[in-house]
């Protein structure tokens, strides 16, 4: 079977690091096919990258390596981790960015020294360390090798629910201005109270009931439904809920009951 | 042979909806090359699309699957198509995108049981729907098992010609700052105007005369052109078109004779 | 061994040009894989595009033929050259592009009539001549039948070094808002002062010695530093450098002494 390697980076489509990143496993990994899973995560937003993650893994073919780098903490101590789950690899900084996909599964530090390259840059380990361990694990690299096992660092922030209301955060705007949130479906669930019983309110904006598509409401009004990624997002029929909400990343979302 | 899909989609390079297409068509057409044609046709915009296509076509080698996915209808009840045309097999909304291609082709609206999913999300049929059946397509499915056979929805819009006047719209702007006309050179011809006796209006600017390239005029000089992908342009020698004549994606442009 | 074409150009990565040298590969060099080194090189900056090529050369597998289009001067009477160095292959216009790489190596001007097809665009040679060149190339015709010796015309600018003072500029912000300059680490050993005794000057801001990484200084401060790519750059510790100092690429960088 061939090897395959999926990339998960905020580098950004185009740019000379994913081709970097390209470049190595073409080098270190030859038989290996590549793919770019996502390269638009908000330059260091670990949180954004982990749910990007998160939501893509069941789509992968499994036996395959997904090198993942968000990873604002490059040059400092933080440890580099490789680990297994769900019948994937996974390669990455240990920030909470694979805390999601690793829970269950195994995950070992990088500390083999003949994993460890003599030449190391200070800025671009996803280039010098992650994505050769990646290769050498498409290679065939039992995970044991790498190092010995730990607990990944959880991921930090999240949304909450207390006291009746969901608080969470507009995590991505996609290329059509749709607010997608850090509010999985699972937590709506625990309000416990029916789609179109809930507010959602998003800055300044107010939308009741979550509906399943653009086309349940008019065209230029917005709507609060799942996403294909299994999160509450907010959108516009036929607009940009973005611009005509004028919320970025980061914006808080809150979701409660309608009429308490 | 590999089979080969090709992308064309309004998602953005590095977005995870490109991501996930990539990775249901690893999954399910293991074997499979995968080529990104276009991931920027502005958002929603079948015509561009449509376009960038239909001039991409003769480009592609034969026996290969275009999976385009601009499909601002998703959730409604517009039928998903697959299609053969030219040698090659095309799968995307029924929304006009493919009709160009399709003009003499033989189109069939996706109906088999066998070919839908158990579970699909409310928005995004290009994962869900449409990426497994150019899977299948690249994997030998006949296309008579598709469904039945149809006529595609034709392309709404276009320029039209009347009183000896071509009207048409910027399509797109491309990273050069060119605009990029959804005029072809087959409609200037009807014209029956010499190239140096045509002029091109573009939101509030004349260009005199259609030339060959950028080098046909002096530096800073907007000149009117057919591009390479066999449409008029307005580009400017060695500037940037769409930010010194201030126009965006749909804007109007006129094409008539100079000295009536 | 499955050749390799990877590709650096200035058309942005998800562009129908992008797409169309992709097209133009997998229809005559069926059997190579293609990889996506650079597509963000800032719009016809022929020394941005040389720079980011002449880093990445280290990192790409030897054998492969490197496709790199900067094209400013499509239409004029610049030649297209096809060469060998470190193993590798390059084909790209005659501007400049390619010489920090061809300048020990065997460089060949496209001039063979069999290598040039029969209908060419007059704006996109990179399609219509290049991308057929390094198809036949990584098919193996031999680099001799593509035309007769040539020396490369010589990469215009550059940084200098004069009465103690290395000025460059500002070549490429990257998605993190980092400075990246044409100054390299090489010129800079030749000022002959330690790294904490530096004085870099970006625009109207100054930065006192130059450190290894963003942990070396506090959070919020700007910092100088040789980047991954072995050249000067400027940024902030958790950061946007090009924000916060209001720099794009072009602005001039100073470095000398801190105090003489």
């Amino acid at each position: 079977m061939i090897p395959l390697v999926a990339l998960l980076t905020d580098f950004g489509a185009g740019s000379v690091y994913v081709g970097q990143l390209h470049a190595v496993l073409a080098r270190l990994a030859p038989e290996a096919r590549v793919l770019d899973l996502v390269h638009d995560v908000p330059p260091g937003d670990v949180e954004a990258g982990a749910y990007l993650l998160r939501q893509s893994v069941p789509h992968l073919p499994e036996a395959c390596v997904v090198l993942a780098v968000v990873d604002p903490g490059v040059g400092t101590a933080r440890a580099i981790l490789a680990g297994r789950a769900e019948g994937r690899s996974f390669v990455g900084p240990d920030n909470g960015l694979l805390a999601p996909v690793l829970g269950g599964g195994d995950a070992r530090r990088l500390e083999n020294p003949a994993l460890l390259p003599a030449h190391v840059s200070a800025t671009f380990h996803g280039r010098d360390l992650m994505a050769p361990l990646a290769a050498r694990l498409a290679c065939g690299l039992p995970l044991a090798d790498v190092g010995r096992a730990v607990g990944p660092i959880p991921l930090a922030g999240g949304p909450r629910l207390a006291n009746g209301v969901v608080v969470g955060r507009v995590l991505v705007v996609d290329r059509f201005g749709n607010l997608v949130t850090n509010v999985p479906a699972t937590l709506l669930a625990r309000l416990e109270v029916p789609a179109r019983e809930v507010r959602v309110r998003a800055g300044s904006a107010f939308v009741e009931g979550i509906v399943s598509t653009y086309a349940d409401v008019p065209s230029g009004r917005a709507l609060a439904y799942v996403g294909s990624g299994g999160h509450l997002e907010v959108g516009v029929h036929g607009g940009r809920a973005a611009d005509l909400l004028r919320l970025a990343p980061g914006a808080e979302v809150r979701v409660e009951r309608s009429r308490p």
